[in-house]
């Protein structure tokens, strides 16, 4: 295995050689890729994340079923070296408009659309053992952080205490080449699924009054969120604590956040957080913390069976979570952070979270 | 009309005062509520912005289909009344659930979903005459800025060329009270439709070789967004080009950032930058830069029919544009930023933009 740091450009260059070799000494050229589908994925419940396991699959160029996608992967991997070499970034619909032309003497063209040229982006991730921002690919960026930390991005030093309203923007790639820890003094993250309830965390000046991090997704977070979730955990030794919905989307995204996601199993160590713990919202909270019942939203026919799935899923088999997920389906409600909000505007940051932190009241 | 720098706590009380003494006197209380419908706007070619018409409606509460109506504007503006005493700031999908209980001794809720409170606060915002930010009221916040400013946010000094490879994240709110602009040495902005594409103007320090702000909305600007534009270009004197797809979408982007939108038209003077110019890309471009031809993507039908429908707009009477519309007519294709990206990873930086601007090859 390459190290996290490594250049990918020797891989990518042992890649190239390996085809080339079997070209001169006449053989079918074949690359080969893990199988990233749910058949060759596990929970790895010694280090708690999603995995990728260990089949292969081998694509070669002198099978008609392959041969598109051997072209395709190769050009992919060819214009990977190109934007290394230049040292410049590039996102992976640009890459798909670079790659796209007519083959001379056909009417074929090399890519149709980019949902062909992004799986093969994760072929490579996954066979070179790389993150798509090593190989200088960017895809949308989203989320935002707050609090007592400075970084460092190309030679700006950036300190998330005095980014006003706004925080600071997480950028794409937050790899350690681009994207340097100077310093944080934080006691914890805490990651906030929407960005409303982010901002008036950040407006109350709550990073501040308990000495944290605050961070949102905006939703499921993108890629580069997840991995700086996973490096402010791993580098800078700080828990991680997330507040969610109370629903099944919510709870599908601490489950991300925590052992990742099947289609990106083969990056759970990089983007996973498997200590992470949810602090909310649950259903229970509805009692606990005395929540009016006509904010609670009634449960649909998709939220029920999505409750009954995720019972069955070995991460929501710890026993907290299949007494809450019991519970929901019980009281037949979900509701949503703004919920809080009928109690006061400031009952999210004065009350529900201190008390939360304070007696510990986590899921796992 | 009010100052734009007013408190309206002082027109909410106005509000709420007539509604007391016309119950003192017994009458049937009564708010009036600019009509902000298509048929009460039109097209002031003299300003160049879409303008709410002078027409009024009048809800009142002794009359069935307003009670419900009635009842919501004033728990509105008494909940906004009530978060600018506190000087915090809430969400619009917070005020909703602040808002909603069921009225006691029935079945009714004040709020069923925030589909009805959100044009409660457009009719008090046009009512008033003030902006939503000023009533205390943030929505959704996207778009980032980088270049040669400073602005001071809440006592934070944000300088824009310092912001690595992030920018400056645009705020929900950006009225002059709670974002100063404390420096700004540029020669213009550029409004980027993709994010992506101001990843790679970033990188390539695009806002430093030329002197520019460059400046993303992630699609269709967020009020935020197109409220900071209007700013910049009043206050800084900046001129302004907008860089979109070309395409029907991407053009209807740039009429909005330029003359307002109909459903808004309230505060098109707020919003609207009449003097904006559109930079790119064109259908024209193709041939004028040489651009390949199968990254040029064909029409479909509802392109045809948004094209011929905009053809017909006021606001794209100038010949220029309708030039421009039958020629994408007659070419049959429309294309995208990244197509630039076929011409090499650089071409747009150091090639077509540069070109444009000393061309001044600019569309009305």
């Amino acid at each position: 295995m390459m190290s996290v740091t490594e250049n990918p450009n020797k891989r990518l260059k042992e890649l190239a050689d390996g085809v080339a070799e079997q070209i001169k000494k006449k053989k079918n050229p074949d690359v080969k890729l893990p199988i990233r589908t749910l058949s060759n994925t596990y929970f790895d419940e010694k280090s708690g994340l999603v995995r990728l396991g260990d089949k292969v699959s081998h694509r070669t160029y002198l099978n008609i079923a392959h041969t598109r996608k051997f072209m395709q992967t190769l050009m992919v991997a060819s214009e990977c070296k190109k934007i290394i070499d230049q040292n410049v970034t590039t996102s992976i619909r640009d890459l798909y408009y670079a790659l796209k032309r007519t083959i001379p003497g056909t009417n074929e063209n090399t890519v149709e659309d980019q949902s062909e040229s992004d799986p093969i982006i994760e072929d490579l991730e996954a066979a070179l053992d790389t993150l798509r921002e090593r190989l200088h690919l960017q895809a949308d960026r989203k989320g935002y952080i707050a609090g007592p930390l400075v970084v460092n991005d190309s030679g700006d030093k950036i300190d998330a205490t005095k980014m006003g309203s706004s925080g600071w923007a997480i950028p794409s790639n937050v790899e350690p080449e681009m994207i340097k820890f100077e310093k944080c003094t934080a006691d914890y993250v805490l990651v906030i699924e929407k960005d409303a309830v982010w901002q008036r965390l950040n407006q109350d000046k709550f990073w501040r009054d308990h000495n944290c991090l605050i961070l949102t997704g905006k939703g499921q977070p993108a890629r580069g969120c997840r991995r700086i979730i996973n490096r402010l955990h791993n580098e800078m030794k700080l828990p991680v604590y997330v507040l969610t919905d109370a629903d099944a989307w919510g709870y599908y995204i601490y489950s991300v956040i925590k052992q990742g996601s099947i289609n990106l199993s083969f990056l759970s160590d990089r983007l996973g957080t498997p200590e992470a713990k949810f602090i909310g919202l649950t259903t229970q909270d509805v009692d606990k913390y005395d929540i009016p019942k006509n904010v609670t939203i009634k449960l649909n026919k998709g939220d029920i069976r999505r409750a009954n799935e995720m019972m069955k899923y070995v991460w929501f088999k710890p026993k907290e979570w299949q007494h809450e997920l019991r519970h929901m389906l019980k009281v037949n409600h979900k509701l949503e952070l703004e919920a809080l909000s009928s109690k006061g505007i400031k009952f999210i940051t004065e009350k529900y979270l201190p008390r939360k932190i304070e007696e510990k009241d986590f899921l796992p």
